[in-house]
């Protein structure tokens, strides 16, 4: 239906629009210029997806056939650069956005993958890949060490509602799977944030 | 015409020498080894053509398809291996070099995705790519945060480029269009370096 | 013959195994979580692969259609994970295991590039990548300048081996050439760990 599409891609956009201001905070605190600021947002932003992309081989990428894949990173790079102070305040609200965002994109990455006939595993990881993708490209590209490996659990949770998708999608009827996956997805993420879980750390590497 | 092809092979390779010794220079500056070096090298120069190629899944990349593209960076590497203290005296021609590099990186890369099908804005995007790419990557590698993030303009000149370039090349014969987008994106780098131009920086980001 | 075929997957699962270990013993000695251990293992397990299918455009990679490509860097990651302890204490063996994953590397990835019809230069080229790829791209994640880009020679000894390769699979028997070019490889990279041989610095590189 014309209208599932139109609100699919308005969540694909939220999404990276959220991802893209997550990029340009980083960017503004590094000290990054304009310029900075707008590639930051932008690979953020993009950046799951284009892996994704480049890995199953849909390419070119979507955000390299459609405008508004190219605007939203611009706008959400501007907004950063001009106000980040109140983004810098309103950081739970940023976080709870990030979760959502990576719910979504968990969701959408792991059924473009089985769309491209891959198999349940791969297309799960690839979920993951789209969720996490973005913000590991940001942190390499701001040369620090991803912020993903690091603190509260980000990849398990994408990697799950991605696996949710991929299982139940021959079963559930789409939208219910979607929403299932992606709720698990943003709430175990909301969670996590909130009562500091962590993945497991390795025994007495501190010492090594 | 024949005689254009070769005219754009040779500056081709020629941009692909210059960014090539750039490469070169940081890793001898790194300490890098013979290997690092050349390795530096290759992505330098190569790297804006293999990212857009990739992107735009124009592959395998032409540099893995003609062994020239192979050859020059090696060329360029060894330069910078042996010869690195004049390189480094030479600093303000390396850069005029550099800057013409980016010039023709940002018009040959736009006309190639506009070749393969892309709109207008991912082309100049596209084109940008191919101009920054290079030393994004050689950043990334030697583990230091891109200098395009800070300092002078470096791709907004490119951008601007590859826009001329998009917008032109369906109303201006081919060389004067791309003269012009290269000239521009050349002569406003080098005013850029010279005048100590930088793209604005987010106000307070130092406190933050 | 299926009996050659079985025994190319369990000698290309051995080197992923031995490369996703050294992969995960990084990310312990940078205090990752179990997550960020795993992702380490299997950026630098599959990453040589990919890189080069991506390149060449051999996509999807194989380790994305083939469920044991993803196990095997899963159980080196957990390995690593829990036994750091016993595997820092068998770093010698690592490194010998390590020196026969690059051989086998350097011979499987030019084999794969001259099969997609890649010429003798791009192919052994490729054959390197596919050996040093991997370990690049831990050492990218992991945020700090490649190891292969200073101390023993790791690279040369990966060209080399797949040079001989490309050069010698239509003169000679395939397993033969095979075990020419990996068995150098392996050699002298060994030979480079044991003597401390090293590629050449730039002279006077340090006072740049």
């Amino acid at each position: 239906m014309a209208g599932q599409d139109t609100l699919l891609l308005v969540l694909d956009l939220a999404g990276i629009f959220v991802f893209a201001v997550t990029g340009g905070l980083v960017a503004v605190r590094r000290q990054f210029d304009m310029f900075g600021v707008l590639v930051l947002a932008g690979a953020t932003g993009l950046g799951g997806g284009f892996l994704r992309d480049v890995l199953i081989d849909a390419t070119p990428p979507a955000a390299l056939a459609d405008w508004r894949y190219l605007l939203v990173p611009v706008v959400a790079g501007v907004a950063a650069f001009a106000w980040h102070p109140a983004f810098a305040r309103l950081e739970r609200t940023v976080n709870v956005l990030d979760a959502c965002g990576l719910g979504l994109f968990c969701v959408t990455g792991a059924l473009k993958a089985l769309d491209l006939g891959l198999g349940p595993a791969p297309a799960a990881l690839m979920g993951m890949v789209t969720g996490i993708g973005g913000g590991m490209l940001r942190d390499v590209l701001a040369s620090r060490v991803p912020v993903i490996f690091r603190g509260e659990l980000y990849a398990t949770p994408a990697l799950a509602g991605a696996a949710i998708v991929v299982v139940g999608v021959h079963h559930v009827p789409l939208v219910l799977v979607a929403l299932v996956g992606g709720g698990l997805c943003t709430s175990w993420r909301l969670l996590a944030l909130w009562r500091h879980w962590q993945a497991p750390v390795p025994r007495g590497s501190a010492s090594v």
